[in-house]
C-alpha cells in the first residue's frame, strides 16, 4: 500500500494511492489507522508533501562495522517534499545528492532485535541525503554538512509492503550518477533498528536513512535531481541557490 | 520570570513560579502567552517536568573557532526532567555529566545576527550534558555518545529574564566536580544563534546547550548529580544502571 501526505484545496491530509486517485484517510495512518473519509482526490489535483514530518529523529547511517554503525542526526527542519527546492547554502561549494532507502518507524521501540525490526517499521520511502561535502571535510564530522534546511527530501510516498530488495537510481538533469542494487539496504536497516534502539527509544515517525554504496551527484543552481527506488517511487527536486 | 512545566493531579500544565506557588497558565507560554487560569498550585504539590520537550532540535555546541562552532544534535528522547533517573547504558564504562547553560528558542529564526539573538531566545534553563566519553572516543564523534535515553536532563525552570553572566556548579553526591563562571556562555549562545540560524531554521522549543569549560563528573549507579546555575536553579537527577 502506498501512503501519501498531500495538500488539496488548502487542506493537508493522508491518502492511499489507488490507481490515479488518493483515497483520503481520517488523520495520520501511523497513529489513526486506515479509516477512509469516503472522499477521493485525483492524484493529478493533489500536491504531494513529504510523507512524514519526523517529531523526534532522522537518523542517517554511515559506516558500519561488526560493532554497529556510525550515524548522524538530521534536524526535522531539513525535510522537504517532492518538487520542493533544495537550496544551496552560500557557505558551501560542494553540495551533493545521494539516493537512499529510508524506513519510517511505526511503533515505540527500545531494544528490538534485528529479527523483530520489521514489526516496528511502518514502511519505506525514498530519501535524498543531501550534504555539503566540503563542510563535512572541514568539520571532520557530518552534523553541519547534513543539517541545512532542505537537505532531506523525502517521498513521494511511504510503501508499507516493500518486500524485494529495491534498486536505487539517482540522476541530475537526466544524467545518472548513481545506479544499482541496494540489496543490502533492508537488512542494513533491520540491523540498524536493533543497534539504534539499544541507544534511544525509536518513536513513530522517526526516519532511518539507510546509507548505501554508489556515487554522489553534484548539485548546481537550476538542476533537477531525481532519486528513484523501484517499488517505492521517484522523488524529484529542483535545485537553487540561497 | 521563572516558568515551570509540571504535573499535578494527573494533568500537565505550565506555571509561573510565585514564591511557594505556581500560577497556572493556559497552554504553553511559548505559543499561548501568559494567560493565567486563575488556579494556583503549591510548588510542593507539583512534580516539575522538563520545562520544554523540543519538537525539532537540541543542539550541543562543541569547539568554537573564528569560523563558528562544531555541534552535535541530541534527539529529544534524551530529555528528562528534574528528579528523573539518568540511566547508564551497559555499552559504556565512562558516562560523565557536564553542567551547561541552555537557551530555549521562542521564535522562528533564520539568518539572525548575534546582536539580534536575544530577541529569539525565550529564556534559559540548566542542562546536564551527559555523555559516554569512551564511546565518543571510539566513534571519533559524539552522535552515539550523547544520544542515549535520559542523557539530557533539563530544568528545573526556564528563566525568561536572565541578565547577568551565570555561574555553573556541578556536583555528584555533594562533591563538586565543576565550579566557576560561565561568563562567556550567554555571548557564546548569541554567537551560536547567528551561526546555527545560518544553517537551519530555529523553531520555538529548540534548545541550544552552550557547552562550557570546566571538569566533568563521572557517574555511577546510585549517585545523585546536581547542576546549579545561579539565577536559574538547581537540577538534580539520580543515576542508575540500565
Amino acid at each position: 500500500m502506498k501512503i501519501a501526505r498531500f495538500s488539496h484545496d488548502g487542506a493537508i491530509a493522508f491518502g492511499v494511492v489507488d490507481d490515479d486517485d488518493l483515497v483520503v484517510l481520517q488523520g495520520d495512518p501511523m497513529f489513526a489507522g486506515y479509516e477512509p473519509t469516503g472522499e477521493r482526490v485525483p492524484l493529478a489535483d493533489a500536491k504531494l508533501l513529504a510523507p512524514v514530518i519526523p517529531r523526534s529523529k532522522v537518523v542517517v547511517l554511515e559506516d558500519a562495522d561488526d560493532d554497529g554503525f556510525l550515524f548522524t542526526l538530521k534536524p526535522n527542519t531539513t525535510v522537504i517534499g517532492p518538487g520542493d527546492a533544495i537550496v544551496l547554502p552560500a557557505q558551501s561549494d560542494d553540495v551533493v545528492a545521494h539516493g537512499e532507502l529510508a524506513a519510517v518507524i511505526g511503533r515505540i521501540a527500545k531494544n528490538v532485535t534485528a529479527a523483530d525490526a520489521g514489526g516496528v517499521i511502518f514502511g519505506y520511502t525514498v530519501a535524498n541525503n543531501v550534504l555539503a561535502r566540503d563542510l563535512q571535510e572541514e568539520d571532520a564530522q557530518s552534523s553541519r554538512a547534513m543539517s541545512f534546511d532542505s537537505f532531506c527530501p523525502l517521498g513521494p510516498v511511504i510503501e508499507t509492503e516493500l518486500a524485494a530488495a529495491p534498486e536505487v537510481e539517482g540522476s541530475v538533469g537526466g544524467r545518472v550518477f548513481q545506479s544499482g542494487d541496494a540489496e543490502q539496504a533492508m537488512q542494513r536497516i533491520n540491523a540498524a533498528v536493533a543497534f539504534l534502539s539499544g541507544i534511544f527509544t525509536l518513536l513513530p515517525g522517526d526516519v532511518i536513512v539507510a546509507g548505501a554504496s554508489g556515487d554522489e551527484g553534484a548539485l548546481a543552481d537550476g538542476d533537477t535531481v531525481t532519486v528513484e527506488i523501484a517499488g517505492v517511487g521517484a522523488l524529484a527536486n529542483p535545485v537553487r541557490k540561497a
